[in-house]
């Protein structure tokens, strides 16, 4: 099979092309598929590899610190805990809150903090319309956060070494009531690029420019979700911070969501000791302590069982695959197509197309008629608004590879036939 | 040892008393005790009771249902895990929402969701200044709670019975920005005394009176926490709620906190379906879903390990020793004084005492001084402040009995110090 061009052919070619696609949507159609491509959940294989956190702790309860984590308390987590967290995030151990099951839920309560309380600064909300900078594509579940506290939200362009810093910078400048922007600095949902050296610090030196209450939310969910060894680095933004004194601007998260179980995993938050301390209190009023045995059987499995680094190589095994998969196929359909364009990404989990201007919500309605479901056009934008409307994530981890094969085959068909319609509309 | 009264001693005999209270301190004073009797906190013995929850899952993390709890997702919780919930808090299943590991957390996010965005009626915080009933005394974190979110709380007197329902009606009826009242009903925090059927019936017919954003804050946090047979039971307020058409006016909150694990137990909120799916379309911004490996464990040990009856008699039986050290040593140092008057609580984690009025800070700082620590005097009432300074809460479930023996009698003679001192100022 050549792959798809359309940019050389004649209408009458065009609408036998079109007479042919849709000739092969009836053999999809038959087939009755329910396939699913929408969320980055782990698979079954994935979330087995820590199976062994069950009856880890072999009726030993107590942390090697002396903790009985059975019991109430420790608001910020086990010293252990913070360690593991503190090695991942590239800071000191002191720079480290351990929460619940969710970085979810540590972002939203950090924006609620900062929104209603403020946190070693003014409260967001005294000062009436508040702005937050989003790069895009992005992550709608971000997007939703800011939308709950009524925070308006400003796309900003991404490329290839992260958010376009120019127009960051240049925003912040002209308006103060911008009181933030989400990064995902490692294989960027749903783009999957890794920020570069320069713009990680200048993403650190925003806080020498920006109001006081400023904070990047700094969502480094892949922190060591590569899927080769020769996966580009990040850079450390705390080593940044430190060098151009802003460590109260930047706030990371991360868990073990992808790691260990995706509902049962650990989360935490890195920062300054200040932000940490305001945060806590605020989250004291909320909550006694986060669950500290399950902390204890991640301390235990990744000391005992086996490191993050083995882990994250059996992850890597099973996620490859399925990238593959999806690469070749729009390889196979669209190699030098002006049909789509995509990135190829080296962690992470997702793969971003773009269509033609005006075609993903087509896209996405033709794949849902032949099975397929995808994430809703629109999504990886504020207010699930594509202004392009272009950009469809592919989230591969789940089904298996014959899923993603046949599911592959279902979106470019629909890619294609959304495609010519609009040549044919033209 | 007779019991402690000054009513018939003159000048003189109170100032040998006090010379003798004062060497009995210095015999105190050289043990150099360090005993806490604060906070609610179960004994290591009381959590070793469901230390088989490690390895129950047996490498099977699919629930009967069919869910993998390993996986993202199911926001409301397994619908086994509401099932458990449900027939404890006496509603359906369909009237349970399964949290993570703290009920403080949901009855957190239920006033912020209430406050802020409104839960099926408008949002507090639009209508300018909110109140809030607070039956006294009362649990230090509701109040807590309360102040996070600047909402003003009335003190509300307590009797056997419950809640004072004539002031509470009147209170409601000439004040529509009286938004919802906190509730301890079986073994109040800390008295410890079970609302009456009675009571119980007219706080579920306030909906009928109260504005339509009215809501009352239900902690049952020590729904099957007796300590014989033969406790009082408590009404169920769902079915007054029915009765009265007032659903929507009342959310429940428990927990195994106090069953299972303090920090690693399930907790839940029950209500109207109504108020459940306004809670869960904002928690689901800020969450993906609870530790549903966690609900896994909880399921298979109370099927297949225990039961919740014969686990929380396993309770009673390291508890109430405890209790009844507390109350001998009450009994023994007190027994028909007007130095002191406590509360005999039939289940629940503390005893209630009032000292004459004044003296409740200047027991617990005596008591402090010979190493024995209590909760601070005013605690039980909202903003700290006690109007009488006389109530003080004891907690008694986390020391051994020795150590309960040797806090009693300090505590005893910080009581007898203080009286004694007030009626030499007299």
């Amino acid at each position: 099979m050549t792959a798809f061009d359309i940019r050389n052919v004649d209408q009458e070619q065009l609408k036998n092309l079109h007479a042919s696609l849709l000739d092969q949507q009836q053999v999809l159609l038959q087939k009755k598929l329910s396939l699913d491509l929408t969320r980055g959940k782990p698979s079954s294989d994935q979330l087995a590899l820590s199976d062994a956190m069950d009856g880890i702790l072999k009726n030993n309860y107590v942390s090697d610190s002396g903790t009985d984590t059975r019991n109430y308390g420790g608001l910020d987590g086990l010293p252990e805990a913070k360690a593991m967290a503190a090695a991942l995030m590239g800071v000191n151990n002191d720079e480290v809150f351990i929460g619940g099951n969710s970085s979810l839920t540590l972002m939203y309560q950090t924006m609620q903090f900062l929104h209603l309380f403020g946190m070693g600064a003014d409260a967001w909300q005294k000062e009436g319309n508040v702005k937050f900078l989003c790069p895009v594509p992005g992550y709608d579940r971000h997007f939703s956060i800011c939308e709950e506290f009524g925070i308006e939200m400003v796309n900003v362009a991404m490329d290839e070494n992260g958010p376009d810093m120019d127009q960051v910078e240049a925003l912040i400048k002209a308006d103060c009531s911008i009181k933030g922007i989400w990064c995902v600095p490692r294989f960027s949902n749903p783009s999957g690029i890794v920020y570069s050296d320069e713009t990680v610090e200048r993403i650190a030196k925003l806080g020498k420019i920006a109001a006081a209450n400023f904070r990047v939310f700094w969502d480094n969910a892949y922190v060591v979700h590569s899927l080769s060894k020769t996966a580009p680095q990040l850079s450390n933004i705390m080593e940044q911070c430190r060098k151009h004194d802003t460590e109260d601007s930047v706030i990371q998260f991360g868990s073990t969501s992808k790691v260990s179980f995706a509902g049962a995993g650990l989360a935490w938050m890195a920062s300054s000791k200040a932000n940490l301390a305001s945060f806590g209190k605020h989250l004291g009023i909320a909550a006694i302590g986060p669950d500290k045995v399950n902390q204890l059987r991640h301390i235990r499995f990744f000391t005992q069982h086996t490191s993050f680094e083995q882990h994250m190589e059996k992850h890597a095994a099973l996620l490859k695959p399925r990238f593959d998969i999806v690469l070749s196929k729009l390889d196979q359909h669209f190699a030098n197509s002006d049909a789509l364009s995509w990135t190829v990404p080296e962690g992470g989990y997702f793969v971003s197309v773009d269509t033609q201007q005006g075609l993903a919500k087509r896209v996405v309605s033709l794949a849902a008629e032949m099975g397929v479901k995808l994430t809703p056009a629109g999504a990886t934008f504020p207010y699930g608004k594509d202004p392009q409307d272009c950009n469809i994530r592919i989230a591969p981890s789940f089904p298996s590879l014959v899923e993603i094969d046949q599911a592959m085959d279902v979106f470019s068909l629909a890619v294609k036939l959304a495609t010519v319609e609009k040549a044919l509309a033209a």
